[in-house]
């Protein structure tokens, strides 16, 4: 195993270990077979044809692989217990029980279509620090707790993130519970149905005392294999502001009406986009910037009539607050001014602004790697994670793996076993130094 | 009544007639009341909740309207035949049996929600014009057919005007009755089901020799009402060339996908559609150029996934056939050079040549609507009809009178009981010229 990553030259990372041995690199002991048949086994709970894996939050297949992580954390003696939003906690007891836990872990929720990776590699990586650390007999200081954060892709109850932003306090738990699905059906019922499938558990009071939390994560974007790097070390968050956009003009005829009195809903639609492009990419830090119409979506969509109406939609990311607001106080003024004779309404969605996460922990990552042989890119998550919410109760910190060609929340996710080899060595590493 | 024509001034075109009472001005015979009710009386015939009509060819609702016109048409003694591809022809009988008749007429099928007046004026007037001539004793020389043209939408069976282009040897008549809707009805079974609703009819053979064809329509444009004429002669349809792009990017993350490393579909098609329209709509025949994207699809929608997919459709229009050829040639490379990162298929259906009606018709239906107190616009028709078949086939001509907003194929469709009136008149006074 050769892995290279271009800001440092290349090191060799695995010491000697193959695939179905553990291996023993300095002190981490981590097993990449079984972390890799575990993330397989879990995707045959609501496996898809295509590979892929329909699992979405407080489903039936959802509470059956909490059934399958409860087994596994049991192997080793982990005790599992749940909050009223769900999370579900599998704790490794530290020597001081009075001690606030270090927290690792993400979710096990899954996208419609989804992967197998996503989320479920927090989770396992972490299962496998634990696994190869209670088979050396570790017994820390404080406990840690892995955790399955409840929904966080908020496909079926939105929104996203929903059990570890209910925990660090900035989504109420009433709201939460409340929230009904396409069917009608309430997390609260949800959560019961899972319950009387999973079996009764110990509770915990909602939001307890962190003393930090690690996430491991796959990119979900393709920078690390870009730039040939193993591992990244997540340094925050960037801001997001979105926005929707109705452009309203005239149906008419595609034959019959002369350009001078056209009302052409797609015509507006499309100058307005060209000067955002401008806008929002013309600038020194175009590197840094997101900027993405997603949805597009033109009426009556008829090969011979002019477009009356069309719906679209920006998803605007930045790593700077000030950037994020002065290139976003834009958009409405600028659609405006780009309607001719259409009308045009903007509407924003409240602003999630920029995260950096804990510098003490980026640093503690950044060792952990370099101690396991890798180079790390530094880099800012262009995504949400749980990450985010709970930095804002504690010291936070994630770790990316990539995915092939960026893909995710996809059926052709996928991730390469040596990196999620490396994902968990580095995780262990940083938990022992956290938990001591 | 006080119509103007900003072309020429205005004149008073009713002669002292009020709705509900005939007029006579000139020599023509109409009665404005009549021709209204039918329209109404039609109307609800598949009418719509909205004020629209769903009457699609070759439904119940159609049969019904079939059963409608042909009582009308029995009241002044006219004799309905019908072809194999199912035209309906309603007779009135000229002095010369033997002579080729002059059709008139236009079709009473309608969109799903289509509205009163496309099409079914074409039908009505004519009927108006020979119920006036019949009380005036009126005996040409030459038979005259009122037609209702089969399946001019094409909404249920592909193609559009199905019945007038088999019946001009357009399209095989074979081709035609395979034709399946949705559900896997061909047209020749519905034209069954039709013929066991309406009663067996006469038939007469396809493609009869014809003297000349006229047919009246809404314009389905805005041109009339801008310029405030209330009548159109049309010199002819438009040359039509129709194109299906698809572009393929890839579907990635919006927040974790920085720009340099994005196949983003939509931002291709943009870069497309900004070049297109300069080089179709940056000449000096502007005016005269219709360039309209009308169908633009983006996959998968999700407003934080970069599109991996568009299909756009081009419907472009000339009346000129050099320009049609070379401004449309050029459309598959403008979409290479400018697809970036993304694939990009072009695919051109068959060009569908303009069309020029017979100046001798052209001259006849001026004359008549200057008799009638009218200074028509000259203009060309955006929209493909029946009479573009049939001037392949006879000498032909068409009425346009105005649509308020220039809208059409839609339930809010509306026309002036007046512009209806004038519309008849010069028919009749075109009309009684033709068959003298």
């Amino acid at each position: 195993m050769d892995i290279r990553c271009t800001a440092g030259g290349h090191r060799a990372v695995s010491r000697g270990g193959t695939m179905g041995q553990p291996t023993q690199g300095g002190n981490t002991l981590v097993d990449p077979q079984r972390l890799w048949d575990r993330h397989m086994a879990l995707a045959a709970i609501g496996g898809l044809p295509n590979g892929g894996v329909d699992r979405q939050a407080l489903t039936l297949a959802e509470a059956e692989a909490r059934i399958r992580l409860i087994e596994w954390g049991g192997e080793i003696g982990l005790a599992p217990e749940v909050d009223c939003i769900g999370n579900l906690f599998l704790r490794y007891p530290g020597r001081d029980a009075a001690a606030a836990p270090v927290v690792i872990g993400s979710h096990i929720d899954t996208q419609p279509t989804g992967g197998r990776f996503d989320g479920v590699f927090g989770v396992l990586s972490g299962l496998e620090a634990l696994h190869g650390l209670r088979a050396s007999g570790w017994e820390p200081e404080r406990s840690v707790d892995l955790v399955a954060w409840n929904n966080e892709e908020g496909c079926r109850f939105p929104p996203t993130t929903m059990g570890s932003s209910v925990f660090s306090g900035a989504l109420p738990v009433a709201e939460a519970l409340d929230t009904v699905d396409g069917q009608g059906v309430s997390v609260a019922d949800a959560l019961q149905a899972v319950a009387d499938n999973v079996g009764s558990l110990p509770t915990r009071p909602l939001g307890f005392s962190v003393h930090a939390f690690l996430e491991a994560h796959i990119e979900q974007g393709p920078v690390l294999e870009a730039r040939k790097c193993p591992l990244g070390v997540v340094t925050g968050v960037q801001g997001l502001r979105w926005y929707r956009i109705d452009v309203r003009g005239q149906s008419a005829h595609a034959g019959t009406t002369p350009e001078s009195l056209r009302r052409d809903a797609l015509v507006a639609a499309h100058r307005m986009l060209a000067t955002l492009r401008v806008h929002f990419l013309g600038g020194s830090d175009h590197e840094d910037t997101r900027f993405t119409v997603g949805r597009f979506q033109v009426q009556p969509g008829v090969p011979n009539t002019i477009p009356g109406h069309v719906h679209f939609t920006i998803d605007f990311r930045h790593p700077d607050a000030e950037r994020l607001g002065e290139l976003g106080d834009a958009v409405a003024s600028i659609c405006r001014e780009h309607a001719g004779p259409c009308e045009v309404t903007v509407e924003a969605e409240p602003a999630s602004p920029p995260i950096q996460f804990a510098p003490s922990i980026v640093a503690l990552l950044d060792r952990a790697a370099r101690a396991e042989g890798v180079e790390p890119l530094q880099l800012m998550s262009g995504a949400t994670h749980d990450a985010k919410w709970l930095s804002t109760v504690a010291p936070a910190g994630m770790l990316f793996i990539p995915c092939k060609d960026g893909i995710s929340h996809n059926e052709a996710e996928s991730a390469e076993p040596a990196h999620l080899e490396i994902g968990a060595r580095v995780l262990q590493r940083a938990l022992r130094e956290l938990a001591a």
